[in-house]
């Protein structure tokens, strides 16, 4: 059984939500990780959460949580967290005072329940939802959002582009237990009727100040597309894949001109700080094909983010950097050391990344195994891709499809780099799987649901969930039982007891039923 | 378009398929390798294609392509194979001479399309089928068969342990272009009425020459679980998996005595290499979950298959060694690394890995993650994982998903290996995509019907499919549009030009339909 508890902190106002497995026997129940959130009424959205922590510190020009840190305060977003993650608070406002993680939280999105983006804690998953020209029902962002978090993404990005973005973003905020990102520049270039060429910084400045008014916790900004990188891509099998970099390219080339984002970028830095939104530093120029990874364009692009990450940090605004994208194994773990020594190890952010170009319908696949590679090379964040990328809209399914596989990847990466609470569940379902604890298993899996449907896809009968085999060998012929049967045996002492093992090895493999 | 096409080798009966996919304008035809086969009547099998080239030879004790390579003569089976992975045949001889490389063809399966298992050639895939105790259709497993192959399984494995097991096999080897595995102790178990106790040198021999007969290319062989191995398996999470394993660690354990498999390996060596079968030297205390990978009783068992390697290589037996099974991420390379080394470099075979333990249901995609990895460090071929993995029998449904999941991870493997011949359809299909071929990118696609299917659920009209957009971003938005100008631009030499793009920049930007 899956039950939700709470853990208390410091101060009975932080109470950190877990999702508590309950086994058979005198197994220990083990806790996951939860961002399921509270559940929201649509209409009404979540309630407030963190407004009482907010209101004690007080508005001022830096209400930033690399700002508190830096002074050495460990706030209760900080220890909420900390709490999440099963380490010392200390570390974690150590890691935000240094930049090497972040904890998103704009003061105007009080119900967003604090976790941390590092590398030194859990890889967490990000899944993208939005209306489009083509699709554009509010209530079924809403409902996407909320998919989204039941099965496990740890911020959603709204990249909204059709009509209503203001009215949906405004939904997606109030309801959104997680943080929640966006890029302005979509809703700026609508602002100027989709001409890129009509962009100015006051137009962009206002749609920020707009979306960080709404309680938006990170924002992705392309300030890294310079006028110069521009023809560094023109060469490339597929060009500019990235919509903020294409329409800051544009504009660059349009007006010959150095590119707004990155000349004005200190004033952004200000806004930044004064709500405590934090930077998601577009790749711009990342590969959109196997044949355009690591190229100079990318890599120039990536120099400059490393500038800005130390100007932002100047203004103690919290950094992460995208990453690609479509990158061959072996060219993975050089994005992740590069992106590391270049942006001061801010944390990295990376769109799967594709192994291969030659499975659209399948990327979700052909993305988690990137996703997982560049998570243990240190990765801190993994931005999901569903199966309908290239192709059309997610819908309920996809996005439920994507998260599952970054949720696999995020896992394997933890695994790989040795988080200190990994393995545990890893542990708890395989002892389980062996002790023939079918619903054990089911509750301590990923997406319960599923695994109890296929299994009973064989065996629906109740009594298969109890029985000491499964469809796979069926009952004469399970090697789970066998094994389990030579473990008792070795326990006994093995010289001694095999004329035993004899009389009774008849017994072992009859059928336990049909 | 899509269409089959031959290349004639130096005889004319020597007629290499290919999937050859034609694309607009003059972008040239892209060959894929094609494992697809001739299509058969379930009823009447396939035409016996290399029944000439295996009478030519005659008969003898040696009939393997292992002692054809060493004395210097390329067979045609070795050109045919040479041809599909576009190299030397020359090279496809000395790797199969060294033993570093196999190809799986049973003198009794000559309906076979010759393919290459090494390091050196393309990663291949094999897909298990096989009825059970509570599923044993045959009409449903030759479906399986052909469904497996449609999707581009290298091998299959015929893993049947219910009743019919020789009819079964029959249908599955008359009806099967690509080479046939089985694991005989399954069939010899059901002989001695599943009790692994009764088990005898002498059943398990003649069922080995039963399915010689047939047509079996490749057999499993656990003759790497000695009695000295099996308490090192004692204490284990999930102690021995496989089942082959466990049913050769009872018998030891009941006999207390050394496995019939290991004391009667050479006997064994001589029937295959009647039959020109080969060795899967099975790996029966394979880690069943994370928290067992990489141990000692692994490890043992994999040095005595060294040991068992050598022996076959002295009769000319060609030879590859399974691995694991579930291993996280970085103990994935020593795996690798440790096969090569105490098997002589022998093709690896493994199942996966699986890189977690927690997502039943979704075990294609943990195992792919791992499978894609193991395949770039060096193993020859990829045993898939169904979404049914530890829940149940896989359907049509799940053995087409796994295949997909499998092909993925080969081509991202033989990607960042660097096989010569691998990027070309990657950097095809990007080409289609950024120039909005649809259809050139559908056909290009692992599996153009989802792809087609999942494009047309957004978008579904055929003006769609030549529109130059697509519904994530909609007409307005398309980086790539943007893009794609921005390359013309360029082309034109950038400053001189700015005036002019300002002026055309609203054209740019304009719908194309809608």
């Amino acid at each position: 059984m899956r039950q939700k508890v709470y853990v208390e902190g410091s101060r009975p106002d932080i109470q950190v939500p877990f999702a508590e497995v309950h086994l058979a026997g005198d197994n220990p129940p083990v806790r996951l990780y939860d961002t399921s959130g509270p559940g929201s009424d649509p209409e009404v959205g979540l309630p407030r959460m963190r407004q009482a922590w907010i209101d004690e510190r007080g508005p001022g020009e830096r209400v930033t949580q690399m700002h508190y840190a830096r002074k050495g305060i460990i706030t209760p977003e900080m220890e909420y967290a900390a709490i999440r993650e099963g380490l010392d608070p200390e570390i974690v406002r150590e890691e935000i005072a240094t930049g090497r993680a972040i904890l998103p939280v704009n003061v105007n999105h009080p119900e967003s329940e604090p976790m941390l983006i590092g590398t030194r804690f859990l890889v967490k998953i990000n899944a993208n939802i939005g209306t489009s020209a083509v699709s554009d029902s509010i209530a079924a962002e809403v409902e996407k959002l909320q998919w989204a978090v039941k099965w496990g993404a740890d911020t959603v990005m709204d990249l909204s582009t059709g009509k209503h973005i203001h009215e949906t973003r405004e939904h997606i905020v109030r309801n959104s237990p997680v943080p929640i990102g966006t890029v302005p520049l979509y809703q700026a270039l609508e602002k100027v009727n989709g001409d890129p060429v009509k962009l100015t910084w006051e137009v962009f400045r206002d749609t920020v100040i707009e979306q960080a008014e709404q309680g938006v916790d990170y924002m992705t900004v392309h300030a890294g597309v310079r006028l110069a990188y521009v023809p560094l891509a023109a060469n490339r099998v597929t060009g500019i894949v990235s919509r903020g970099g294409s329409i800051m390219a544009a504009w660059c080339l349009a007006h010959h001109t150095e590119s707004f984002l990155y000349t004005h970028f200190e004033e952004l830095c200000e806004i930044f700080a004064r709500y405590d939104i934090a930077f998601s530093l577009g790749d711009g120029l990342r590969p959109g094909s196997i044949a355009d990874a690591n190229d100079e364009a990318q890599f120039a692009e990536l120099r400059t983010l490393g500038e800005l990450t130390e100007i932002a940090w100047r203004h103690d605004v919290q950094v992460m950097i995208e990453g690609p994208g479509h990158v061959p194994m072996h060219k993975i773990k050089e994005n992740v050391d590069l992106q590391q020594e270049l942006c001061h190890q801010a944390p990295f952010y990376t769109l799967g990344p594709l192994t291969t170009d030659i499975a659209p319908a399948y990327d979700h696949i052909t993305s988690a195994i990137g996703a997982a590679m560049i998570g243990w090379f240190g990765t801190a964040m993994l931005c999901y891709v569903t199966p309908k990328e290239h192709l059309g809209l997610p819908n309920r399914d996809d996005v439920k499809a994507g998260v599952i596989a970054y949720k696999i990847a995020a896992h394997a990466a933890d695994l790989a780099k040795g988080h200190p609470t990994a393995q545990a569940w890893d542990d708890a379902l395989s002892k389980a799987r062996f002790e023939f604890r079918w619903e054990d298993q089911f509750n301590l899996s990923l997406d319960p649901e599923t695994a109890r449907e296929y299994h009973d896809e064989t065996l629906p009968a109740e009594p298969a969930k109890t029985a000491h085999f499964c469809s796979m060998c069926g009952p004469k012929f399970c090697s789970m039982r066998i094994s389990q049967d030579l473990k008792e045996y070795a326990a006994k002492g093995m010289a001694e007891k095999s004329a035993e093992f004899v009389e009774s090895g008849g017994k072992v493999y009859l059928p336990v039923v049909g």
